[in-house]
């Protein structure tokens, strides 16, 4: 059982923006920046593009009212996306405000925010979904 | 009109890997990797999560097909996506093999490929859709 489905049922605690049937949307813990957003689809499977066809499909509408709403929370020119997934083999889709194409590296080092502080940036995006 | 419409409208000679009424996948010519392609939308749309929800949904899977070709090509792990944007006002996808992490970070130095070698890898991930 990956990480990301232990959040999915509740038995690790996420700062959670939104969910569905199938899609469940939290912070990451090591932001890139204030607002970095994981959408993770329910069904554990590895690879991106291993989704089946009807997820691969919603995910991006999903992921676009997560992103709007990121937006209207951060000042940035938009949001990114990336999907790697060689850290946890559970796909997922990295949501990240950008003002410079090299906010979205992953070698950047990452924002260190106490649990209260992503609590308050949770509460923050949800107010505008 | 961007560099990708002129691209579409053949105005610009491009590696095309595949099209159909709605996308374009396209070798990038300062490739991260043999085989970063990029996927877009024929409409010319600026970000990303402001296509309609239909192409949202559908690139996807356009994509998919692109990913899935580019995997039987080259040796990699899987298929990463990253859409950043902030340099052509039109929306694109890019699709790059991954074998670390680190191998989707714009800031790596990009390959110096010749036409005639790109002309070779298109041809080689098209025999694979």
């Amino acid at each position: 059982m990956t990480i990301f489905s232990k959040i999915i049922s509740r038995e690790i605690t996420a700062h959670i923006i939104a969910e569905d049937n199938q899609f469940i949307a939290f912070l990451d813990i090591m932001p890139l920046a204030e607002g970095h957003t994981l959408v993770v689809p329910k069904k554990e499977i590895d690879r991106f593009f291993d989704l089946p066809d009807s997820e691969l499909a919603l995910i991006n509408l999903f992921a676009k009212k997560i992103a709007m709403a990121i937006e209207k929370t951060f000042q940035c020119n938009r949001v990114g996306i990336c999907v790697i997934g060689l850290e946890v083999p559970h796909a997922h889709m990295h949501l990240v405000p950008l003002n410079a194409s090299n906010d979205l590296n992953f070698s950047n080092p990452k924002l260190k925010l106490t649990s209260a502080e992503l609590a308050e940036i949770a509460k923050r995006i949800k107010a505008h979904l």
